[in-house]
């Protein structure tokens, strides 16, 4: 592969500078800014090449997202699961109310705008199979196909989530209020706010892209972790609505399904090809990392991941 | 390619009992409901296969966005048509103007949305190098891109389109006090209305597909009619935006870049494979084709055409 | 006066039939809808007249937004109570967060919506000259302005009300989360679901009516209990915002100050006339007590009260 | 009366230093933003007092929508006029298409925003006994209920309002497309643009608002004009939504009902005491003239005229 990956770093680091860290909470606010790392796994030649903060810990938030989709897909099965939430795209913020209210919807639009992700979450914490430790569940789950049993939960910044997270409150109350959650609102919350919290690096991310890549495959021992339809249906939904507001902007310059996360990750999922974990904390405006955003566009295409192409 | 198109004609036919066909103008409601074509430009074997209703001429109308767009690239470049049009997805109705006031957007939000599409045309009809018969200069690219010098204007679907077309006068009206379209209202409103109804079969869309499919060139001739970037762009917006508020829903479910029209038509461009063209005219409440989709999707499933798997 | 009141009752009591006793919690479910009620506390002649069911006790419901505005602004001032809330009118139901979201308003758009009475509430609980029992003070407030040592909380009513107010909730953490609410919001939630659920009769409601009439002084002892200013606002705010969707509608028919509540209660205040208490249980689609509405309109009407006559 | 209007007209004229003049036409830009004047037609005493700036001629804007409301209730009668136009509040600016969309409403929600005021201009130029010169029929019918025979149409106004106003056209398309409306858009809109173009004084407005308070019979002659009934609706509507967005704000702080116009005038109708007409041409955000309101609620104050009080 003819990728020289430091020199990408260093040209896109500076980019950060156009961006701010996440500051709703304080344990985000402190993260230093100048930072930018990617791993990626190779299918073809089996292997990891990473460079810059490669190896640093940050907070998963939205890309939890994908983990708890899978594991609900994989505990209550594709169709189950999109009885209760959409695969709409949609026009508004991550975190808005409106489109429900507006378009009387039935169900949260996907699983990737938060209250459709809370939604998930509930579908695991309510599942008729006696789930009593719903957080561990998922974080047993975020291991194995993370490849990554370092993976912990940072109770500062769970704590901060829980303290701050009155928006999703409100969002989860009015699931209830409108009869499509099913589940305790609290337990559901709780176990949202630590899912959002528990720590990863970009190696977690491109080995979790590798498996999506890699047809619900293992490619590290060849196991089957999850269903070949979880993964195309998931890799779909990182498309069209993976970087919030930005999704139909970044399929068109991009073209590589993708989610991002508040602590400022993405994992993108070539399939076939690459599984791809970034991490470079500030963000613009829309909550996507700028100069993570800017690096993947670059070696997507030195790599010709672009899925449309 | 071990695929038997009758029997799949045969097979999804039946499901036009569950849609209607297009009301809003007389020509529309005219036609036949209960027919189901189909043709594939098959880019490997270089052979056009087709069964069912697949030689009847239809109303092109929504899928003559994805042409207005190719020409608008080539006229003015990428760059300059999307200063001017977004890339964004929509949770609303393909004509609706509430987006666009609730997030106080500075652009519309993709051109496959009317309003978008209406800015697209305007660009057209407002060209610096003195466009003077911008419908004509349309239709003679789309026969080109369509390989199908038959394709036509159909005066009394024109006439119907422009009479009853209200909604898009206060659509283009909206953009003009935004100051959004610089172009003339009712110019642009005329060569959108023209567009809308020319007469294409599903083997002038599996061209069409084809061109897209085969990054930008004519599979035909061997010749470049697009660039490769504005076929890789098209076929994203496709994906997230090609199919109304089910763009998300049919992205999760079949996975082809696919844009669709109230006449009952869908084209569709699978990277490197095929491209096709559909036709059944009964539509379901968000303006696709019923028979048309459950089609797609056994060939999309047989010929292993979903892009994220 | 020259006013049949029970011939008015007959005529307007089968009107119910077109209405339905509100349902989302048992205790209203239960109402027996074929009951209308009226009394009226005359001003100039000092008396109250009734007739019909004017003696059955029902639950407030949103008729305590008034109470508890008036009880807000005795403790803090009228300025300070809107700079909380805003005055202004709305075009969307009572419980809806459209409006705030839309328009990234900064406050409540009016006290009598239930975001804006959940607002209005937590000032109450927030206070702080210490207010230890909120609750208590509401309902001796209420007791006072309603001339009715009688009205009692209904515990099954607030037990329901708090059971099922998870659209309360929602809208309670949306304020918090954006930060224009101080309290908690648990225990103004409580208050406000307890607020909700005490019974009055037509009587108390003419009552209350009669010192909004009569500039703020209770007439029945000549003793002010809330300053003029606080009586002209609020029948300014039960004109514009009072019964919903339709306070713009009745506005034109009936054009006398008046609040409604989902228990089937109005209270109307004509200004140096009369104070008026209704109940008559079946509600419309917008939550007004219709045979309540076609009553009030009759007596208005004879009595020469509309305000813009 | 104790009234020293000189004093007050001193006191609120530099107010205007906090709004502006309406800049979307030049002929409105270029007007001198230092003048405040008022007139007063006190019905007790039948004398119009008047200060300031109150012989300036000055666009009536959309108080004209108060006259074609009359005016077609009186051709068309009460009934039937809101048979096409509600009668509800809204929470958006006047010129929004929003309200309607999202609540899928059947009627523009009233008069006075602008899509209900295209509406009832519309039912004038539609009107069965054949209305061959809708606005000189408006015209003629303003000049004897403003009691002024030198009401005029200014035509630099009337062409620029023509000229950039498509944003009136998006909002009367959208109700053409919607069946809402019968009338020709074109004629509808050349009528109204006409209707905001002619040119009025304090004084035709106090003489406008002394027949609203004196119950639609012209205090100047004793002669009925317009029904009791009409009257008596269009005061309802001044105060539900007469000041666009800040309607029930001003309910509130003056609770006089009241029309105002961009073009910087104010009329309002106290019931049986007074008609006022206002001019001050620099606008607060809302549209509103800024010290033609401060002035408003000044003498409101001082002559008692609160109508909730």
């Amino acid at each position: 592969m003819n990728l020289n990956l430091n020199a990408l770093i260093a040209k896109n680091l500076p980019n950060q500078l156009e961006g701010k860290v996440a500051s709703y909470i304080p344990a985000l606010a402190q993260v230093n800014p100048n930072q930018l790392g990617i791993a990626l796994y190779d299918l073809k030649n089996q292997q990891i090449i990473e460079a810059g903060d490669s190896e640093v810990r940050f907070a998963i938030e939205s890309i939890s997202k994908v983990i708890t989709l899978l594991w609900a897909i994989k505990k209550l099965g594709l169709k189950e699961v999109f009885n209760y939430v959409g695969s709409r795209q949609t026009g508004f913020a991550f975190n808005s109310i409106l489109n429900m209210e507006i378009n009387k919807d039935e169900h949260p639009l996907n699983p990737f705008v938060n209250v459709g992700a809370i939604m998930t979450t509930s579908l695991i914490v309510e599942d008729k199979q006696a789930c009593v430790h719903p957080f561990e569940e998922i974080l047993t789950f975020a291991k194995e196909i993370c490849h990554d049993p370092d993976i912990y939960l940072d109770d500062t910044i769970y704590h901060s989530e829980k303290r701050t997270g009155d928006l999703n409150r409100s969002l989860a109350y009015y699931l209830k209020s409108e009869k499509m959650m099913i589940a305790e609102v609290e337990p559901s919350l709780d176990t949202y706010f630590k899912q959002c919290s528990i720590m990863v690096t970009t190696k977690s991310l491109a080995n979790l892209g590798a498996v999506l890549a890699n047809d619900g495959i293992k490619p590290w021992d060849g196991k089957r972790i999850i269903s070949s339809e979880s993964a195309t249906a998931t890799k779909s939904l990182m498309m069209t609505t993976g970087l919030y507001n930005q999704s139909g902007t970044y399929s068109r310059l991009i073209g590589v399904p993708t989610k991002s996360g508040v602590g400022g990750g993405l994992v993108s999922a070539a399939p076939h090809k690459f599984g791809i974990g970034i991490f470079s904390p500030a963000l613009n405006n829309e909550g996507n990392s700028v100069a993570g955003l800017t690096l993947l566009e670059d070696v997507a295409n030195k790599l010709d991941l672009n899925i449309f192409k």
